[in-house]
């Protein structure tokens, strides 16, 4: 299993990425089919996500609650859409001890008819509303094929949860959600996305809308990387939610709900990795800076801790018994922004070398500037690391106008393509049918001009189509 | 289900215990049975228990993972001890989608076997000891009768899992992490606890040596809050987990495992709560203030949170349009440590109102004051409650010398009894059998002289006896 040498990512992308999951450490494989173990690297980079979400979560006025893992089986067959969505790929207790149990449970896919069940009983009045819930838990989808983070049985997310009294009030939710998310992904992840709505066809089963934000990976391939749903008042009707409200009248509220997943974690290996590993964005990162000291340094070790301390910048040091040549290529394979080489001839010439990781330049300062440069380079870093993401994604984003070029391109010029549509479900289904493309999500900010790229009559609107993870 | 008034907790203490749940907003019940759902106050209490512990375990280098949420059925076979105690309390999942499994899988009831099956993988040479690692998860036991926090199908837990190349190591770590559990809920729960090894019958299955942390609660009975378990090479042998040690020689490593669960927060409500509600120690409480404004004081209120924010102290407005006399109550009931209130009296004397919720005493201070007097509370609350608590826990703690002593108490008073017990489990199970008593742990610093209670062969031990939720 163990994986000496990373394969290079321009010959096997699929075989590249298995090889960086496994040599950075992030995850490795268990007996349970289709579920990862996630190792202290890559659930260090997922805590870190959490924590920013977390706070501009909280920061908008939501609060966490933490509903059962198990839906029971009439309580899922409640909504007919939801049900149809997500029951081919439920994983189902039948059994509690030795004990059959009267009806079998499944593990949450997702959780709406949990939080509507629990909403039906607390909101009772236009006080209780907006109810602004979030939850921090692991769900079940019962996957056929599976990789690490990208696709697997066993998914850690977060799951927001709105009840609101007005239309506009969560349809301004799904979209500030939304927005979170995306401005988490270019600043934090520093990944260039694509937003917009879902088709009919491929939004969530049971919404009204479904926006989704989808990231352009090394390959050209699509990750749908989060997405927030409103929901109207339908799962509100059918679970029997009402609220009186300040007429004193009986309304149905309306309702949002929207996710991201550790497939972020996907995303970022695939949007920044290099054939030496991962490259991680300096502001996710859960250590800036890796420390590689070689030979007795331990004094001026102590004083650049002690500055790295102070400014609050996390680091790691590298004290093992390998070889200076091994640290340096596993400092590498994992990611950090920063390695700080700290030797003899350094002491001797009043200075260290910093290498990004990135670019991996070679950067000698003085011990007087290495705090400066290193804050310097987190920033310039981070900016990098998005200009050449968008850089890349832009030069794979085309316009395409006939069919027969939407043919050729799917097969040799990987990315996005921009085409006009006239927005039925059979056009769509062909382009799939024929390109394995399918529509990503729709353009609304360009004017339509043309016909529909299928079928010849007139396009209602312009999307995106690409191949997917 | 609504809630309207608390039980008397001295007329009865387990309907006091499910009221204050309810009505302090903490849990509610859900569809699904013995599972239950922490809204948002119960699960603000369980991020503050973890951001606590999870700074003190990686301060001791612990490290977090995230393993899968099953175990195949030979997986949990392969340890004997381990499976007989816990195969009769998982829940079996033996569907995926339409399809039956080929090899059915239990919800994870703990996860040692998941944990060695990786360390198997992962530990080749001493240089890869210790391992310390952690996980944050939700763990599935079927109990048959459940409650709130204390015995439900889902608990949300951390367990930590630790690997190390020497007994003596181990056995530093399995006291160490029992340490920091102790200090916590001594230091941040204002719970005062009773600490030591379980007897052989009532360790965990699987382990050599298992450390308990036992609170009494306001009604005498026990509760089991917390352990810490030595696994000596047990699992490690037969897992197969070998280690190449400095001189080359292959080496069985030495285990721990530990854990705490949201059963704490059970323990908190039944140490403090009163007949107005919850009372949150102040280091715990995820807001330590709660202002009630009457009437328009909006200015001085500015100011007020201004004090508070920049001096990190957490508050909570209500602003709701619900009477004072109202929001007097629900802040009693929700336990924040200190109400602050806030009326155009208070504007023309210059001064605020604090209530202290643990002893609902109602101090008036000038503006100038507040914020000191806010800050002294804090720290005086905080020694208090824990002054209480073992103040009361100490007057229930009986040094019992006869049988019929021991059966009388039993029944009459409630509280831990002290014994004089020969080791052996035929006595220990008589006493269950004849009190419900059941061992607590032993104890240790003290002299053992006399004979034991149940058959008076002599003493090798003294232990603690009590009845246990």
């Amino acid at each position: 299993m163990e994986v000496k040498e990373i394969t290079n990512r321009d010959v096997d992308f699929a075989k590249w990425y298995t090889d960086v999951c496994k040599k950075a450490d992030l995850v490795d494989y268990s007996l349970v089919k289709g579920s990862m173990i996630i190792r202290p690297l890559g659930y260090a980079i997922w805590e870190q996500m959490q924590s920013v979400l977390d706070q501009k979560f909280k920061e908008t006025g939501h609060e966490n609650v933490q509903m059962p893992m198990f839906i029971p089986e009439s309580l899922l067959n409640i909504e007919k859409e939801h049900v149809e969505g997500f029951a081919p790929e439920v994983a189902w207790v039948t059994y509690g001890g030795k004990e059959k149990l009267e009806e079998r449970m499944c593990v949450r896919p997702t959780s709406e008819t949990l939080f509507c069940e629990h909403f039906k009983k607390i909101i009772h009045s236009y006080r209780d509303l907006p109810l602004l819930y979030n939850q921090w838990c692991t769900i079940v989808r019962w996957e056929k094929t599976t990789r690490p983070f990208l696709r697997s049985r066993e998914i850690l997310w977060q799951e927001g949860h709105t009840m609101h009294a007005t239309k506009e009030e969560a349809k301004a939710e799904t979209l500030r959600m939304f927005n979170i998310y995306k401005d988490f992904q270019e600043e934090y992840l520093a990944m260039p996305v694509i937003t917009g709505k879902k088709t009919e066809k491929e939004k969530f089963a049971g919404a009204e809308e479904t926006y989704t934000i989808e990231a352009m990976m090394y390959d050209g391939y699509a990750l749908q990387n989060g997405t927030s749903h409103y929901f109207g008042q339908h799962f509100a009707k059918t679970f029997g939610i009402e609220f009186v409200n300040k007429d004193n009248k009986l309304e149905t509220p309306y309702q949002t709900s929207w996710g991201v997943t550790t497939r972020m974690i996907g995303g970022l290996i695939m949007t920044h990795g290099d054939n030496n590993g991962l490259v991680l964005p300096p502001k996710i990162a859960p250590w800036k800076v890796i420390i590689i000291p070689i030979g007795d340094v331990t004094e001026k070790l102590t004083d650049i801790e002690k500055q790295l301390k102070e400014n609050n910048i996390t680091y790691k040091i590298d004290n093992s018994n390998k070889t200076p040549g091994f640290k340096f290529a596993e400092a590498e394979v994992k990611g950090y922004p920063i390695r700080l080489e700290l030797g003899a001839r350094d002491l001797e010439n009043n200075e260290v070398t910093l290498v990004r990781r990135d670019t991996l330049e070679k950067i000698k300062v003085s011990f007087e500037d290495t705090l400066k440069t290193i804050q310097e380079l987190l920033v310039t870093i981070q900016q990098d690391m998005y200009d050449r993401a968008k850089a890349r994604r832009d030069s794979m984003i085309y316009d395409v106008n006939d069919y027969e070029t939407l043919k050729d391109y799917a097969i040799n010029k990987p990315g996005f393509m921009k085409v006009n549509w006239c927005g039925s479900e059979e056009c769509e289904n062909k382009i799939k049918e024929d390109t394995t493309l399918k529509t990503r999500c729709l353009i609304e900010n360009e004017k339509v001009d043309g016909n529909c790229i299928v079928c010849g009559k007139k396009a209602t609107t312009k999307v995106y189509l690409g191949k997917q993870y």
